[in-house]
């Protein structure tokens, strides 16, 4: 069934209510499943109506999950889904169906699979690629433990660009284990899929029409186990062209139309016989049976809930997202500087580059997922006298670490690095936040490292960052600005220096500092507000502007008409920007209390970036009851 | 010629003597390059023998080299290599013959090819697998600035497995970037190289020859610069089995006899005209032309200095190798426990996990260089019960930094890091330090890190390591340990406890407290010892033993009798140890001067591990130095 609305009304699905547990999906006919399957259509777009999140990744799997959980005997048999954000329909039929309403939200299902959350869920995962490692390592461990299993590795075609993907497949050759790989192409990652693996998957599918095992005689499948006949069949499908897979050394089968369950079915049950390496390569439709989603991919990636509530608008956000004014330097930067080239490991969109990419398109490099390139690529840029812009969320910048070390860092190239969603991100929960960039970064020589306390100062700091010759970062966060006036010109702020923003009550001789960084700049404006209410004692907010380097002449200025210290960022408090500033006091001798509020040392469940602030204390509310708690344990201690 | 001995005395080499520059080399005859191949491979032997170093590789390339700048208009066409262990004939050619015997000594050539040292030194390098993204990113500027030249990246079997290599060659494809890639072949990479990959190359191998460009019509070449020929050409070479190159979409050429420079020089002058992404695949032998090293090339991966002195033999060093102590508890717990297996990314011998793998085959994964995957495959592992021990060098744990913290410590999987390396690494130089290895983990939660003050606790942590379930690291430095005696038993530490392990002059009021971590452990002993003789003060030294969590409890304790801590550590200052003890210090408010020593914030260039301690004031006398200077400036200020 194709639909085109998404129904706010529960639809009926009398066959997926009966399933709490993969085992009853498995005591249904074959004959049943292409039901089964219209009916979790039908509830996800109901369900996602309800709670927002991944949509069209989590339509075009329907079938697939079907077919998986019905041949394969989970949670004993390992399924391990790449990425995750298509795991909504393999929660519904694994007993979480009633709870996929709170998908994403606090105390609700997570976003992604979470190994906490239930036994079905083989790994954890949000970054893309993990899915062939992780799955390896679970059939070499079965195969030592003589207790084999099926493991399932489900790899998007966009993730197969990766670099570890690769790393893995080569292993998973090396010890010819029993692996089976589903290739689900959609021709999309959250962009399109770009480069020579895209152009791989194009040439077999220009060759014609999938591979249809019930036209070519499922009889003969049946009679024939060993399945000699498929291992025939593949050939077909890729005669004119080299394989990848093959040329790796896996046993390729494909490509099936991912929307034939009863077929997936076929397939699956006979290829989990075969020994080594497999991979199946299926082609789906990413927001399939649902006509707008199929219709705009890019758009229907995510969707947000349906707006249930009557007449009651929203305020309106006028404030743009930092994303967006990430973008929107970048084109006018680059129409001031030609030297300017600017790179995105596949997240065009995420990162406000639409613009950019449409006006500048031969300075614009999408490099597909593949963040150790996209860092070096930019490397390599900068050697020949350019200055390439990489566009990077904090938590995937962890993946090209070693090459911001090796390449960048260590030969001093002029990069500068946009790091967006930085800090929370609320939703996506662990796998996403950006809480650790400020101690991977500042520990390596060489690097700049600001955050803006608001939108108009981002764009201020892009440039400035565009300007220094060296490796520079500027890290902002997640969602939309303050709302304050963004000015056009582009202002260059001095490297190193922080700004002195507030100063209240100075007719005290105590007083307490706060030394606040990036989007914490604000909280701490108000908090610092609500203390002079509270306490008889001056008190002052500094925008840090840098992580580094820091403004030590301030500090140290600050210093004699200080009695408490505090930092507060949006950042683990363990190396982070405050651990900064202790480093300076403790050099400089100057000894002296400080306070450092950030985040504490655990992983975060996903709830509202709002949420999880409070939750942290790092609202304004919680830096001034923390900085009170501390002011007073200090005036008892004295 | 093929040499039996390394010459002590520098060879007559009258072709090389007149090269200071590539234009010179650019000036002779093809016939006279085989001469000049012959000459620069008895200097190298000569040199190696005065210098030490890495010695295989570049025997290996010595025909390769000579025919890139002959063929290549260096520096202004740009040759990246990978690696750059291979980079000495490189720069014998390019004006820093008389130099090359300073290889990786202080002040002498960098062991790597290194942008600051020369203008034909592309880009900097140590790591592997770099060299296509930054061959893609010069190719890409100079395209954009329309001033093309040729790029040709280098890049050895064992290099392609590791992901960014196959990321950037999807990439390459995408541009359809006009970049040349010679795959070095000699079916190594330190180690053996295992695999999918490997397999394959092996398999274009079984179908036969070299491809012979002589035997098959040099005049036809001449007369078709198109090079159709060359296109069908290496379609014979591979005709049987699928080309993963092709696959990708680059233009597969080859395979072709590395050590036959005139035809090399065929090959790149035909192929340079050419445009889009081409691979070059060439068979060299790793040790080429020196007897002993054909014959065993893991051996002669590095050598080192011929001893020239007479007679007065060097101290013998009986203290065991950290490589060597992980690798014996390695089996010691194997043996113990049969769920331990053990990772190791392409570093069997380095890591000490020889014997190991000779007597766990079944337990052993060697994964190639592949340290994303490597990461990952554990924490799969350990999602089945078992208990993966990873052995790493601290500079490449880099490369699976986000696995350790989205695959492993976010789901608290129980996987072991042994982190080898850690610390300054000597000649390697700056690429290879593990200087940020603390900061970087110490930041993500569940982590626990320990560092051994020496040899024997060493393999008590490792032991310690293992027993606790979760993501825990030992690291521990490059080269011998103190002497001391290995416990045979093995013994558990608790986790977070410190020791106290020296109390000198407490007769006095005024106290130092030394936190040492690690290997600065010894030293700073000597430096407490050496201090009581110059100040009038009781000092005390703890082995802190663990990095997180910290001993706050014996911090804490020893707070009221401490006037001044120190914190002393082989790793950077910023968010290294000494600053995790800071934010406790702030934490419980308990206001002390602190003194923090470790690295400065900058990449250190080569030099001996003793001299580069010295250097940053590390070893006894500069701790005794940096803590009298602080301890003198307290007491003025006071």
């Amino acid at each position: 069934m194709l639909y085109t609305e998404i129904p706010s009304q529960r639809p009926v699905t009398p066959l997926l209510d009966a399933i709490n547990h993969p085992q009853q999906l498995r005591q249904l006919e074959q004959s049943q499943l292409a039901q089964v399957a219209d009916e979790l259509r039908q509830f996800i777009l109901y369900a996602a109506g309800q709670s927002g999140g991944h949509f069209g990744a989590n339509l075009g799997v329907i079938e697939l999950t079907v077919a998986l959980h019905y041949c394969f005997n989970t949670p004993d048999d390992r399924l391990v889904w790449d990425v995750g954000h298509q795991a909504y329909p393999h929660k519904v039929l694994t007993g979480r169906r009633e709870q996929l309403t709170t998908i994403r939200s606090k105390n609700g299902l997570a976003a992604f699979p979470a190994r906490d959350e239930s036994e079905f869920d083989t790994f954890g995962v949000g970054h893309s690629s993990t899915a062939i490692s992780a799955g390896l390592g679970m059939a070499l461990a079965r195969r030592y433990q003589q207790n084999p299993c099926d493991v399932v590795a489900i790899v998007g075609d966009g993730a197969m660009t990766a670099g570890m993907a690769f790393e893995a497949m080569n292993d998973a050759v090396a010890h010819d284990a029993d692996l089976m790989v589903v290739l689900n192409d959609n021709d999309m990652s959250i962009s399109c899929s770009t480069g020579g693996f895209a152009k791989h998957l194009a040439s077999i599918w220009e060759q014609g029409q999938f591979v249809n095992i019930d036209e070519q005689g499922q009889a003969f499948i049946q009679d024939h186990p060993e399945w000699n006949y498929t291992s025939r069949l593949h050939q077909s499908a890729t005669d004119a062209a080299d394989n990848l897979f093959k040329a790796i050394g896996f046993d390729y089968f494909g490509p099936f139309d991912g929307h034939d369950v009863e077929q997936l079915v076929q397939v699956f049950n006979a290829l989990k016989k075969r020994k080594g390496p497999r991979l199946i390569h299926i082609y789906t439709v990413k927001g399939k049976g649902f006509a707008p989603a199929e219709a705009d991919q890019i758009k229907y990636h995510a969707i947000s809930k349906l707006n249930t509530a009557p007449a009651k608008a929203e305020p309106i956000k006028t404030a743009p997202k930092y994303s967006d004014v990430f973008g929107q330097w970048l084109c006018d930067e680059a129409a001031l500087d030609n030297k300017l080239l600017a790179i995105t490991p596949a997240m065009c969109e995420g990162s406000g580059m639409v613009q950019f990419a449409k006006q500048y398109p031969e300075r614009y490099f999408d490099v597909a997922i593949a963040e150790q390139h996209a860092v070096t690529l930019a490397a390599g840029m900068a050697c020949e006298g350019l200055k390439p812009v990489v566009a990077i969320y904090s938590t995937f910048l962890q993946r090209g670490y070693d090459q911001l070390i090796h390449d960048v860092a260590l030969q001093n190239l002029d990069v500068t690095f946009g790091i967006d969603r930085a800090g929370l991100v609320g939703e996506d929960g662990p796998t996403h936040a950006g809480a650790y960039d400020y101690a991977f970064m500042r520990t390596v020589p060489n690097m700049v490292i600001m955050a803006p306390k608001d939108e108009n100062e981002c764009r201020q700091m892009l440039h400035t960052a565009y300007l220094h010759k060296g490796p520079t970062a500027v890290r902002y966060p997640r969602g939309n600005g303050l709302g304050v006036e963004i000015q056009q010109q582009l202002i260059e702020l001095e490297i190193g220096k922080a700004e002195l923003l507030l100063e209240l009550n100075t007719e005290h001789d105590e007083s307490i500092t706060i030394l606040a960084f990036g989007s914490r700049v604000q909280p701490a404006l108000d908090a610092a507000k609500q203390l002079t209410s509270q306490l008889d004692i001056a008190i002052r907010v500094v925008n840090m502007r840098f992580v580094k380097p820091l403004d030590e002449q301030m500090i140290g200025d600050l210093a004699d008409r200080t009695s408490l210290f505090v930092t507060v960022e949006e950042h683990a408090v363990m190396a982070g920007a405050g651990s900064a500033v202790n480093e300076f006091l403790a050099q400089a001798q100057i000894v002296k209390p400080i306070l450092n509020l950030g985040l504490a040392d655990a992983f975060l469940a996903q709830a509202t970036h709002a949420e999880m602030l409070r939750d942290c204390g790092l609202d304004a509310d919680g830096i001034q009851n923390s900085i009170e708690q501390a002011w007073l344990k200090l005036v008892q201690t004295v």
